[in-house]
């Protein structure tokens, strides 16, 4: 059984405030620090040069995608760590754009995140228009998988609702239809019982600084379906993604496996962080995790409908569709939220009208959902939010 | 006037060591920690996702970009950082590409690092062969140049040898024939005094980690020319490079000048380290940095010319000619460099028979070279590399 009493325990925030914001960006635990001294002290300024083998920083790509795999229900070496989440988004793009036969159209819904979007739009670009990015409503996605469809590439959790896709369904239906299926995990890894090893996907990316919480900008991964990995040609020829790095060839050959898809340098400094915030992840069992998130959801919602009618559930009402965050249609949404995180409860805004929660079982409790829906109900019922100084649109993140 | 005694407290490195291998990875600046105790305790896990505006974390793309162009002699608001080299090379290619009308050769050198042309050939390979590699000797770059040719993509110090290209003067005649200049600053960005606002390139790209000293893996860097920039439409359209990020919009619309180059989210931890690193640089006249650079070099290859014949400079003996790097061929360079490694001098070692040693005037004094040829001279004069334990080649970096 998952102690979450423990796991709660090994993150640093600040006393007083409930945080419900971790699906943006994950708070510190508490063993990063140590981490990064001994990266530091021992490694960098002490080895130099040689840290690259003798504290193995060169494989950290495939040792941390290990680490994820295990939380993403993967399999062993199907993994790498490296670059950032969009570049990930290209890399598993550009390859698979090469595996489509004649078809041109890259399949995406509207609930993807922008991010991703933009760097297929990046992709049709160099490709001088010869692919067309086709967007669909998320409920349109079953339906407009067909034989003219190359690559589908989708966010399973809708960064505004939380409406949730099943991976599983629809990527079945593609692979029927000769689809190459590319998912983007960005916030479900560490949130959901993702089972990766028996969907039979193609491809999928995330990052490391919402649920897995290894800090702002940690880096990215990517997976590849074993099966398929080593008929797969990288567009991204990285330097360490060849089968002989260190031998200097001037002609790229792809490295074995999953360690193809690796790019530049590791970051090492950045992956001291992720391999300590990794580290927690060892004693979490994922279908609890799924279970306490569910169960922390479904207070949250029943205590603010309950208390606040004028907030519109946004997300599913249906625990199974939702992912890990709770969110809901208020006209006021935005001074709301800055009169609620100035009470100490830190969720955020999406434009025009959403208020969004992250659900984070690693360090959020029942008696913190409580908390946070007296003080929301608070601001709503008694319009708190209709001040002159919570009225400024800031900067969002 | 730089006070090379004050820099060269600034770094930490263990006692008795002398280090000639920052043209590696840099050794570690004694401010990093402090630097990175600060984002670890008062941002991350203070501000949490308000970190973003209240430390300024969004705007470290071009913060630390700024300060990178002050060092490579760049214009303001050129440059912005993040990515790895690899990925920035990418981008540079890849958005050079769309502006060379029906020119079909990227012109390389065999003296470029493997890494360039693994990325090139990815790009090609995405292209269906639409684009042609062509790699000339670094010798005959000049003569290679003509209207043919779309792009030319080098790296200005060669990493085996340190011979150097005159940016300059290659640049100046591709820009007569039409071409697109790309250069990778790798091997200069902090040991060469650089005057990219005077060359008139299009685009350059480099990493922080070998003479800027932010650390393995650190971020790196990209310039446009600014009279070029507002032309330029990404190949990589990164959400951060999106004119209006927070609008969430579907369209790519490219940001306002150099902004447009940003990709995925700013690595923080990684950018934090960056940030102290790059303090040290605010009180180095970069040309008094290169003629300590050349007078280091110099009185290394005296040095060891006086007393190892058997020696044989790689390098170019006009230090004009080379950059801020000395290299021997030596038969036995590889068993020879464990052996002087092991008396306390860190240099490497490039296959199949060349020894490196990195000259980083920030760190390095004169009496740091005397002691460096005693050792060298001790190992070659002996032979103390013929024994067993230092045959046996490992890994190298």
């Amino acid at each position: 059984m998952t102690n979450f009493e423990e796991t709660k325990k090994q993150f640093i925030l600040p006393k007083g405030l409930i945080y419900l914001d971790g699906n943006s960006l994950g708070p510190m635990p508490k063993n990063v620090p140590s981490e990064i001294n001994t990266f530091l002290h021992e490694e960098w300024s002490n080895l130099l040069i040689n840290g690259w083998n003798d504290a193995e920083w060169m494989f950290q790509p495939e040792n941390l995608g290990n680490k994820i795999s295990r939380i993403i229900g993967a399999e062993d070496n199907s993994v790498v760590v490296g670059e950032t989440l969009s570049v990930r988004v290209f890399q598993a793009l550009s390859s698979a754009i090469k595996d489509v036969g004649k078809r041109k159209i890259i399949l995406t819904d509207s609930g993807n995140f922008p991010s991703d979007l933009y760097m297929a739009q990046g992709l049709v670009h160099l490709l001088n228009d010869q692919l067309e990015i086709r967007i669909c409503a998320p409920e349109e996605v079953l339906d407009s998988l067909s034989d003219e469809i190359a690559v589908l590439m989708l966010t399973d959790v809708d960064y505004r609702t939380g409406r949730r896709h099943d991976i599983s369904v629809i990527s079945k239906i593609a692979k029927d239809n000769g689809i190459v299926t590319i998912w983007d995990l960005a916030h479900s890894a560490g949130a959901l019982n993702l089972n990766l090893k028996e969907w039979d996907i193609d491809y999928a990316v995330g990052c490391t600084y919402k649920y897995l919480n290894a800090g702002p900008g940690s880096p990215a991964f990517i997976y590849v379906n074993p099966k398929k990995i080593n008929e797969v040609k990288p567009s991204l020829m990285g330097w360490l993604g060849h089968q002989k790095p260190f031998e200097f060839l001037h002609k790229y050959v792809p490295g074995k496996g999953i360690n193809r898809m690796k790019i530049g340098t590791p970051p090492v400094l950045a992956n001291a962080a992720l391999a300590a915030s990794l580290k927690i992840w060892d004693t979490v069992n994922m279908s609890e995790l799924r279970s306490k998130s569910i169960d922390l959801s479904e207070r949250l919602i029943s205590g603010l409908q309950k208390n606040c009618p004028n907030l519109k559930l946004a997300s599913p009402i249906n625990a199974e569709d939702r992912g890990s965050q709770v969110s809901f249609y208020f006209e006021h949404g935005y001074p709301a939220m800055q009169a609620i995180i100035e009470k100490g409860v830190i969720g955020d805004f999406r434009s025009p009208n959403i208020m969004r929660f992250g659900i984070t079982p690693l360090y959020i409790s029942k008696e913190d959902i409580d908390l946070a829906i007296e003080v929301i109900s608070n601001v709503i019922q008694n319009s708190l939010w209709d001040r002159p100084k919570y009225k400024k649109q800031k900067f969002v993140t």
